[in-house]
C-alpha cells in the first residue's frame, strides 16, 4: 500500500526492478528458504524513485524528490529501520544541513520531577535559544537534551560542551548518566568496577528490579541470587524474616524491609542487598498504608539504608517507579 | 505550540477564554494547588475553533472542522487523551459513518508465526473484503482483528460473528483470548478458578516471568514464590539442584530446567511450578549451545514437562520470548 501510495503522490507508477528482484531472491536464497509469491512487489519500485538497501530483510526503502521536498518510506520492521535510516537516510539529511552543524547531548536524570528540574534551570530553557534545551519525561527520569546548532562542528561542540558543564552544576547527584544510559546500566557499570556482587529480594515489584538489573548483558558477573518473596509464609521460609516481625509491622514496613535485604544478603552472602516491599494495588491500601506505599532497603556490607516513598498512579507505575527508585538508591550508595 | 498551529492553519488568531481559564483555575483549586503561570496559556482557543473538555488535567482538546475536515488536538498525556477521545471524539466520529455500522473482533493467538497463521486462513485475510481480516505480531503474539461494516448494528454484529468462528476452528488452541486478555492474565485467571498455586524458578530471564505473571492485580491469590537462580550456586543451595547434575549437564539443560521446577515446587509447597534456564546472550553461546537457547519446565503436581526452544533475535526478545512461552506451554497445561 505505501509502495502504491507513494507512487501516486508522485503521479508515477510503479515498475518492477530486476535488480531489486534478484536481491530479494538472494536474500532468500543464502538463508535456505523459498521465496514467497508476494515478496514479488518488494521488487516494484515508482518510476522516479530511488531504493535504499536493505541488509537485514527484503522490503527495499523507497526515496524521492519531489517540490524541494525529500519524500522517504522505510520497511516497518524497527531493526531493518533503524539501520536503513543511519546508512542511507541520515547522510541525505545532512546534506540538507551543509551549511550548518548540530551537536546533541542528553543528560539522565532521576530524582526530581520535571517542573522541579525546569524551574531549577530557569532561561536556559527558554525557547528559540542556541542551544535549545528541552526535557522529556518517562517512567521518573527525565532526559535534557541539548542541541546546539553552529557554522560548523567544533563550534556546535564549544557551545554544547558549555551548556552541558552548566547543566551539571545546577543538577550535581542527579545526572546520571550523559551517554543515554540506563539507570540499570549504570548500576551495573558501577557493580562490576567496584567487583560488588548483589542480591535482590522483592515483594511487591514481583521481579521487576531483577528484570531491569538482568536487562544488562554480562550482570551474571555482579548479580547471583533474587527472592520474589510474594507471601509472608516466603518472607519467613525463604528469607528467615521473622513471623513475628510481621505479624508486628506487617509485611509493608520498614522493619521487614530491612530484615529482608538482611536476609538476601546472608543467604546470598553478597557484598550488597536490595529489598523492596509495598502495596501496588489497586486492592490491598488503607488509610494508614495507601495503595502506592513502598518501603525500599539498600544494605552495603551490613549497613542497611531504608526509605519510605509514596508513589502515585497506577499498579504499573508504582511497581515501575519502586524498582527505579531502588536502583537510584544504589547508584547513590555506589 | 500546537494551539498555535492549530490557528494558524485556520488563519485565525488565539483568543482567550474566561471560560476555560475558570475550568483551569478550578483544577488546581480543587486539588490545594497554586495554579503556574504558564497554565494560562490552555485557556487561549483559536477562534472557530471547539475546546472538549478535559476531567483529568487542565489541557482542553480542540476541535475544528475545514474543509469537510475534522481537526482535532488532544493533550498528551495518555490518560487523558484517551478519556477524551472516548468522550469527545469517537461520538463525533460516529456521526460522520452515520450511515454504518462498525463491529471490531480481536483474537489473540500464540504459537504459531504470523506467516504461519495468514497462510492458514488462507483467503479469508483478502483485502477489501467484508470482513476485513487483519493481522499484528507483536513479542510472538499474533492478534487478529475482525472489522466488519454492515448498514447496522445487528447486521454487522452476524458477520463478525461468522468469521470470529470461522477463525477459532482453523486456530484451534492457537487461540488464548477474544477479550483481548494478555496471556498472563489468562493464566492468573485460570490459576485462580482451579485454585492452584504456582512456584516460579528463572536462570536466564532474570524475573522476566515473575513479573508478566505479578502485573496482573490479585496474583497473591496463586503465586507466593519465586527464585532467580542467576548462578550455578543458587540453584544448587536455593532450589537442591545437584552440584553434580550441572556438572554433567551444563546449567542450561533439560535436565537442569526439571530439577528447578522440580525445587521450586517442593520448597513452596504450589501445585504447579515453572522453570527456565537458557542463555540469554549476547555472549555465552557455543556450537552445541547457541544464544537463544532455552529449556522450559512445566511441573504439575509432580509430572513435568520439559521442552527446548531456539529463541531468535536480540537478548531482550530472547528473554520475553522465554517467559511467554513458558506462560502459554502453563496456559495449555491448565
Amino acid at each position: 500500500l505505501t509502495r502504491q501510495a507513494f507512487a501516486e503522490f508522485l503521479g508515477t507508477e510503479l515498475r518492477f526492478s530486476g535488480e531489486l528482484f534478484q536481491k530479494i531472491q538472494d536474500f532468500f536464497s543464502r538463508r535456505s528458504l523459498k521465496m514467497r509469491a508476494r515478496s514479488k512487489t518488494q521488487a516494484y519500485l515508482p518510476t522516479g524513485a530511488k531504493a535504499l538497501p536493505n541488509d537485514l530483510g527484503t522490503a527495499p526503502g523507497i526515496m524521492a524528490e519531489i517540490k524541494d521536498k525529500l519524500l522517504i518510506a522505510m520497511p516497518g520492521v524497527p531493526s531493518e529501520m533503524k539501520q536503513m535510516f543511519e546508512i542511507s537516510v541520515m547522510p541525505r539529511l545532512q546534506q540538507c544541513a551543509a551549511q550548518q552543524a548540530f551537536v546533541v547531548r542528553k543528560l539522565n536524570c532521576f530524582g526530581a520531577g520535571e517542573s522541579e528540574i525546569a524551574q531549577s534551570l530557569g532561561t536556559l530553557m527558554q525557547r528559540g535559544r542556541n542551544p535549545l534545551i528541552n526535557c522529556t519525561a518517562k517512567q521518573g527520569q527525565i532526559t535534557l537534551h541539548i542541541f546546539a546548532q553552529a557554522a560548523n562542528k567544533s563550534r556546535a561542540q564549544q557551545i554544547a560542551d558549555n551548556d552541558e558543564k552548566l547543566l551539571q552544576e545546577k543538577l550535581g547527584q542527579l545526572v546520571f548518566s550523559t551517554e543515554d544510559k540506563t539507570l540499570a546500566e549504570v548500576v551495573g557499570e558501577k557493580l562490576a568496577q567496584h567487583n560488588k556482587t548483589i542480591a535482590l529480594a522483592e515483594s511487591c515489584t514481583g521481579g521487576t528490579l531483577a528484570k531491569l538489573l538482568t536487562d544488562i548483558p554480562g550482570a551474571s558477573r555482579y548479580f547471583t541470587h533474587g527472592w520474589i518473596t510474594y507471601s509472608n509464609s516466603a518472607k519467613t521460609s525463604q528469607l528467615g524474616v521473622p513471623a513475628a516481625l510481621i505479624e508486628k509491622h506487617g509485611a509493608v514496613s520498614s522493619e521487614v524491609a530491612t530484615a529482608m535485604a538482611q536476609g538476601a544478603r546472608k543467604r546470598a552472602k553478597s557484598d550488597l542487598s536490595v529489598a523492596i516491599t509495598g502495596i501496588a494495588g489497586p486492592a490491598g491500601g488503607s488509610e494508614q498504608k495507601p495503595v502506592g506505599l513502598v518501603y525500599i532497603c539498600v544494605n552495603s556490607h551490613g549497613r542497611a539504608q531504608t526509605k519510605r516513598f509514596v508513589f502515585s498512579h497506577d499498579r504499573d507505575y508504582i511497581r515501575l517507579r519502586a524498582a527505579l527508585t531502588a536502583l537510584n538508591m544504589l547508584r547513590l550508595k555506589l
